[in-house]
């Protein structure tokens, strides 16, 4: 069996997930709204044989319901729009090659039909490179524009997501790889037993099927989730090819990888089916001093209020700006959003005695993500590590801003991980599973895989 | 006053209009699924000066609903499956630089704030070259991937469009053109004072606001609309840039472009902001035999039975396979799919006293539009008659298939066109508006228009 393998994600979060990020003299902040920028940017991660970039989404302006209310949090900075990310890869696969190109659709506010139908469009026209971040709203900001007056709770959202996920998948088995015949001279176009009727009827969703987009490349699109609460845990572990998560010490990423790959193995599933990536934010110099230069340029221009917001919204109902900000941080309501986020934050102020300022400084420098500072060697042998210990499979990789941080992993540590023999040289596959290693699902009308 | 000059839609209905057109022995029938054929039609239109392709779209297998039933109509030939256009305008927005990019998208089974974002997001990625053409879906076969048990009636799903039109329209409005600063030095991301709430409130729809999409090149996507009956007309004179319909005589051109005009003109619009393209399959040969020539031999290849389904569609509840196929079209039940598709079969039918059959060929030919079949000469003299006589501003070309006929169009008949006049050799603007002569409606929260 050859060496285990680093698998990396790069997360575009224009204009860059460190708060301030975009004010930095070399960050380009119309990265949001500039298709080129983000060709260049995934071409800079193929051009480093990242496995996938990913695209984060909320179906709202961030903060909109606070901005069109009473709150003092004016989002006055950072990320307000961006491109509509499953519209994105589409055009992504268009001009690249090898790459995944994985983006997020909410299944809280979205169709399953439509939602089978794009993303085995994407899988189609990148031959074989698409995939689906699943997600449950968290937002509050989403619910006003989707004729809702309150935001879906949390178990409701997550029931849905699941009948949801088998919708989708379901739909995926629609047809099977070889039905379509293009008979010229019988003018048979398909062969009418390869079709398969889907016929769901659950709590949530009534579907017949077929879906109208042939069995593509990969079978089905590869399928990412990122929730770490108890059922999201169990989501993943039944549907999920991947996982984003947000474990920032090896203790916890080993015990999180354990603990999904045993409830996929309670699903029939084999625990290395599944590809775990926390969240991490590289600062790389080509010394560990220059790289702390980096980082410290960076925080000098995060403006406090800003870091206070992103504190603001974990913490539910609680109005935090009515503490004192050098003291410590109060308990927490429990919250309807991002209810694994939350406890890591809760563990990380706890552990490490931070004040609230420190806490918000810290959201706002990696929104609660690992960071980790240093020369290449440094960051490889934090990743070797993590690797080695079994707390991760790889990383999904966020940038203070763009492009040079992410230009900056693909020139300088990549070639590290490369020499030592834990990231490939060269794409192993032409598709997004058989570069991560994870197999084609059956076709549940024939039991049959692929690949 | 310049003259007036044609516009063309290239409507790439894969794999083909004709019923048999992907049996000819020139033809691609794999167009349904490979999108390197998609481009390879696109770069082709562009190369003609096309102004737009145009994609319609279904959201579901054609005849599904028959097929998991009881019915005689078992749709085993032609298209089935295709890739989802919106998704597929990205991807071609990608590789090409001046022509426009429609996709229809149904409102009867989407939220308008997804639409939106989507077509907002491919304007950006096209450098403002987006149309969405809002339809209602007229296919029954729908309602069972959306959880409905019966299709939803005519008169609602109009209803539904009508302010599903205004919640998109608005929130493509949500930031002014000129909202974003990127202030480095300040941390000013936007100007507060640029960006608008929707908070549309109607009996369908209920959306706060804002688009999390800032204001595309076009300031709105191009809307088509291809509604034909009065609730459509009324819903595209209000709100179509570009109208797609289905005359086949000059005199019922005019009728129906004097009657749109003249409703568009209650609404407040110019008659001339409004574009009108009646739909046209050209089969041209470089003499009137040669073209002649090329349609028996695309006759030759239809099957009756197929066509037979065609015109099965448009007949509602009525079996037509009870009658005899050599007599006369009996009473057709009210429609509550294709209304005025319908009543143009009709009176074509009464018009040239077609039997069953020869109706069915029609349709299966051209799916009901005009068929248009000679030398560039021919082809062109019966273009330019329609300009002249204001029964039309241009054409949706359909073809038969692909992708000879749209090569034969752009190498033989746009030069002619050209000779004459009455078509451009270049492009006259960058963004779709520009290139269709149609202006960009003013932001409703500023009232001021651009361009």
């Amino acid at each position: 069996m050859s060496q285990r393998k680093l698998h990396f994600g790069a997360f575009l979060y224009t204009p860059g997930n460190h708060s301030a990020g975009w004010r930095h003299p070399d960050a380009v902040p119309r990265t949001d709204m500039q298709f080129h920028y983000y060709v260049e940017m995934t071409r800079t991660a193929e051009r480093g044989r990242l496995d996938t970039i990913f695209f984060q989404d909320t179906a709202a302006v961030g903060g909109s319901g606070a901005l069109d209310g009473t709150s003092a949090y004016r989002p006055t900075q950072g990320r307000q729009v961006w491109l509509e990310p499953a519209t994105v890869i589409a055009a992504l696969a268009a001009v690249t090659s090898h790459i995944g190109l994985i983006a997020t659709a909410t299944t809280t506010y979205n169709e399953p039909y439509n939602v089978a139908r794009r993303y085995a469009t994407v899988d189609h026209i990148s031959g074989g490179r698409a995939g689906w971040n699943l997600v449950t709203s968290q937002v509050e900001d989403e619910a006003g524009n989707f004729g809702l007056e309150k935001h879906v709770d949390h178990a409701v959202r997550y029931e849905r997501a699941s009948e949801f996920y088998d919708v989708v998948a379901g739909l995926w088995d629609s047809w099977e790889d070889d039905a379509f015949l293009y008979d010229k001279e019988s003018g048979q176009y398909y062969d009418t037993s390869k079709l398969h009727f889907l016929r769901h009827r659950g709590a949530h969703f009534s579907v017949r099927g077929p879906l109208n987009v042939a069995r593509s490349p990969q079978g089905r699109p590869v399928v990412a989730q990122a929730g770490s609460s108890d059922v999201g845990r169990e989501l993943a572990a039944r549907s999920a090819d991947l996982v984003f998560t947000a474990q920032t010490v090896v203790r916890d990423g080993q015990a999180f990888c354990r603990d999904l790959r045993a409830r996929a193995e309670r699903y029939g599933r084999r625990p290395d089916d599944i590809k775990i990536l926390p969240g991490l934010m590289p600062i790389v110099g080509r010394t560990d001093a220059e790289a702390q230069e980096k980082l410290e340029t960076l925080q000098s221009l995060m403006d406090d209020r800003l870091a206070m917001a992103a504190l603001a919204r974990l913490c539910g109902d609680l109005d935090i700006y009515q503490y004192d900000p050098d003291g410590p941080l109060p308990p927490l309501p429990p919250s309807n959003a991002a209810k694994a986020r939350q406890a890591l934050i809760v563990e990380l102020a706890k552990d490490n005695n931070l004040t609230i300022r420190q806490v918000a400084r810290y959201l706002g420098t990696t929104q609660g993500h690992r960071l980790l500072v240093g020369s290449p060697k440094t960051v490889a042998d934090s990743l070797e590590e993590w690797l080695l210990a079994g707390a991760a499979d790889g990383f999904n990789l966020l940038f203070p801003y763009f492009p040079a941080p992410l230009n900056d992993f693909v020139d300088l540590v990549v070639p590290e991980l490369q020499r030592r023999g834990i990231f490939r040289t060269e794409y192993e596959g032409r598709t997004l599973r058989e570069n991560l290693g994870v197999p084609i699902p059956p076709n549940r009308f024939t039991r049959q895989g692929r690949g």
